[in-house]
């Protein structure tokens, strides 16, 4: 694809190597910023260069933050002794988007990736082992994705935290999603529903 | 969705405005600059900024250039008795794309819309109209979409050109697109096809 301006040219292929962006949709947002208000792209180009430059990690749980403590490590009502370690900040908005959980988090930023070169010393995991003892932390909840490289990451994590036997560890639960038809489910989901099924109450 | 930054907050809600960016995909892009290289947002933001503001349209054509005349009408090489007028720069990087037009172009900016307000007066019609003998034009290729709004503004168009009887006026030719099967084409272009069949040579 050619362009008729050089400035367009460096617009769309600097947003093309945004994720899931190729060179039409890239093409198609320039071409939108180009019809609106001039103010739009200021604000957007603002926001962005703010953004990256001047946003900070929580010191305690590595969550994203404008200030040297996030929000959630700041606030006294949470249950400071029950730490939910996940892998991105992504799963802080997920879980806390549920409103389901009233302890803290630990974000390892990754997980253990021997293709990627990621190891044990690039993620959090000192940090982690450290915060427990400090913070009197009496459960660490588990909430990696079951994939292939994060079950490596909470198998690494529960050797480790063999150090602490009197904290509790324990992960989210698996099993089938809530309005998911059992047929569609694959074999290993449907299979560890049944050995872990729950007993109800009557 | 609850973010716990500020900063994140107001880059998501700026990218959202994006056509075709929800709020997920936004913080997806958000997370993914935070994660980059620094450089890799500031050449970003400064890309957009200055595709905004430092962009120009072709005093002729009204195509988007780096300078006061486009790099295509400034081709001494190409027919300038030939203008193919269209309603967007997205059609003119299209049409070249296809390597098949040797003429200019004239870009009128949109296509008549009364739901949307914008009337004969905001596309750059008197434009061409002033273009035409100035430029001593032979040929008028209408290449606008044929869509509702795309409809009436060639039929205003062409309503306007008989101003000047000795252009020829055209416009791109209506079929079943090549390598689309006949039983998915729908009705009107499938008939206008019949009707407009073309002779082969034998």
């Amino acid at each position: 694809m050619e362009f008729p301006s050089k400035l367009i040219e460096n617009a769309v292929a600097e947003l093309s190597k945004l994720p899931g962006i190729g060179r039409k949709t890239a093409l198609r947002l320039a071409l939108h910023l180009l019809k609106a208000e001039s103010d739009s792209t200021a604000s957007l180009a603002e926001a962005l260069a703010k953004m990256r430059f001047e946003i900070t990690y929580c010191h305690t749980c590595h969550n994203i933050a404008d200030t040297e403590e996030c929000s959630i490590c700041a606030n006294k009502l949470r249950d400071h002794a029950m730490v939910c370690v996940v892998s991105d900040i992504r799963d802080v908005i997920a879980i806390e988007n549920t409103s389901q959980y009233q302890g803290v988090y630990h974000v390892l930023g990754g997980v253990i990736s021997p293709i990627e070169g990621i190891g044990p010393s690039d993620l959090q995991i000192d940090s982690l082992l450290k915060r427990i003892p400090e913070s009197e932390i009496k459960e660490v909840i588990l909430a990696i994705s079951p994939t292939m490289e994060g079950d490596t990451t909470a198998f690494y994590l529960t050797r480790k935290l063999r150090e602490f036997p009197d904290v509790h560890i324990s992960t989210i639960a698996r099993g089938i999603p809530v309005g998911g038809e059992l047929e569609y489910a694959d074999e290993i989901t449907l299979g560890r529903s049944i050995v872990e099924r729950q007993r109800q109450a009557r």
